[in-house]
């Protein structure tokens, strides 16, 4: 039977996402069972990520640092010059960038705000970052855009609401622009299954075709 | 034991859209089980629906007709003059021009094209609809736009590209406008479940808030 | 648009079994562009089985009267004089009867409760057929078996208790058994995802198999 | 973006048992980001649980040793002299076992078999670790029973029918019974929604309950 320190493992990976109470029991007797290669190599693993891992003063993401720790507080995207330092998108989490960074399209910069702010969220500058936001927003020229690139549901639009009012001033004083995701049909949406709000967007961002 | 007659209608069942041999049977029991009442007021409303059952022959939907069936042949919607004659919307089916209808924004006309394309449809032409559609088309004033209402999947992207090609001379000779729903992030989608494509078009369709 | 009667008949199709607005709302669509052949086959295959529609007076299960009709107030599982009288077993639905037919195992009588017992159910009696059932039980010869084949759930366990109190005396008068389902694993279960009930049981009714 | 050592963990988390590429990729994730505290208690408890992984040479079941591992190599279970030793469980996985202790009515040993014999398997013996399960066997007094609590599908009744021959010896010359768990309806099944097997079976072990 399991003693003590196999729920105590059990427990911690019930902590992983999206992980519940029976998954978590399989991982520990999975690892109950593993050779001792697979093992020592998880450990192994997931030790070196925690010794090299960062995040960036800048965008606020968490990243894995392969060298020279000590010298670098900023982070290789924010480091590049080839990106356009004009473009700021503010994304709620690590996942969601490197989705953005997959479509090859993007070649701004990037704000991690590590959250969305709930209906009822008291601390909501916390909950985005929001003094780092600032600071962030701040250094951007003239005429940047910061694009809130938000999931279409009630706390994304709760907190493009918010947004801007708490940018709301920067962006006058600095002539920014703020915008948001378009609206429209997501891939394999079907006209016969899309709300109204979906379909609306979906007419008024028509595409001319020919 | 079920005879004859219910394996009939069982087998009528069957044919209703999304309906099994396992819930056409239920539907069997239920009509077996139904009081009087029940069961003769479905038959009237379906006899009824069919003595009024109507294909306008100008977008092709069928509708209802209450009255008047013989002076009608033209549906209330192409015979509405308020809505704007210069919109022609391309729709699957009756049921996304409802939806498109519920969503109160759209003041133009329709088309049901009543299927869409699949890869290998040998008869392309008739799954659309397609000599009613050209006639339709010829009817529409210069510079109107044409709005291609599809699903956003394989067989509508197709449908699309077929379409493009069907009409290219006609959109040509008469300077229409051809024109597809917007590509989005759909109510409820997540930027980190979103796919490429998605991504690409909600960036490029971002929407200016300040 | 959907007039009146496309909503009426949409409601009707509503308190078909499982089914939502929007799949009745795809039944009305789908009638109203079936052919002429499909909806008068249709209609003729419901008004038939309605004037064929029979309640049988000893198992209280509804049945298809193929003819004579007049003649019949008991159905032919009933009548058939090669099933054994001496095991009445108690199914919920005439569905389950069928099922419980197809296995080919059973040769026993039926009695269709009509419905299980809710825990609060203020009217027990009516909710199984209670009057009609005790009727039918009063004729099963002494050391005849009733078994209650009702599902492995809290309103078939409800039920079961109802039964067991409601039939006591009459069991006790008549010498009768009173029997219910065998648990244990069903088809593709699994141990891993058994519930403490359902391994007890399969473990209490282990099968010898050497 | 994820450099090596974080794909390289990404993979790692793909073994685990249930997990995809994108789940796989959020644990990474979810490490990058935990506090020093939640990722030094995991590595400690991972390590841990390593140091006293232990299978035990009777039941083959994995275990975790607290104390004294070198004089340990029987499990507390098959040490346990107040457990029936005429009654021998063969179980699929650990899994299973600690699934049939839970429902404390079970007090005999166990073998865990650490897997099941599939249709084309070649080396069945190997799959269910087939020498330690004889030589378990011939340790069993005369009489005692060998039950076979496998999963209700096409792997478990394989495997049922492979160790009847594969002990089929055994079991007469020392005059062992042999037994499978008991099918009939598991808690929450429906018998509408039951197969002929399972109402077959749930008919043949039902219950007298007067």
């Amino acid at each position: 039977m399991p003693d003590n320190l196999m729920q105590e493992l059990t427990d911690s990976f019930q902590r992983f996402p999206g992980i519940g109470p029976r998954q978590a029991k399989r991982f520990v007797y999975y690892l109950l069972h593993a050779s001792n290669g697979t093992a020592n190599r998880l450990l192994e693993q997931i030790a070196k990520l925690r010794q090299g891992a960062a995040r960036c003063s800048e965008c606020q993401r968490f990243y894995f640092l392969t060298n020279n720790k000590t010298s670098q507080i900023i982070c290789d995207i924010c480091r590049d010059e080839n990106r356009d330092a004009n473009l700021l998108m503010l994304v709620e989490k690590d996942i969601d960038l490197e989705n953005v960074l997959k479509t090859g399209t993007y070649n701004g910069q990037f704000f991690v705000l590590s959250g969305l702010i709930k209906i009822l969220d008291k601390q909501p500058v916390e909950s985005i970052n929001g003094l780092e936001l600032l600071n962030r927003v701040r250094k951007l020229a003239p005429n940047s855009e910061i694009i809130a690139a938000l999931s279409a549901n009630q706390e994304g639009d709760h907190t493009v609401d918010f947004l801007k009012k708490y940018l709301e001033e920067i962006i006058a004083r600095n002539q920014l622009k703020f915008s948001t995701l378009g609206r429209g049909l997501s891939t394999g949406v079907e006209v016969e299954y899309s709300d109204a709000d979906t379909l609306k967007n979906a007419l008024k961002n028509r595409e001319a075709r020919s």
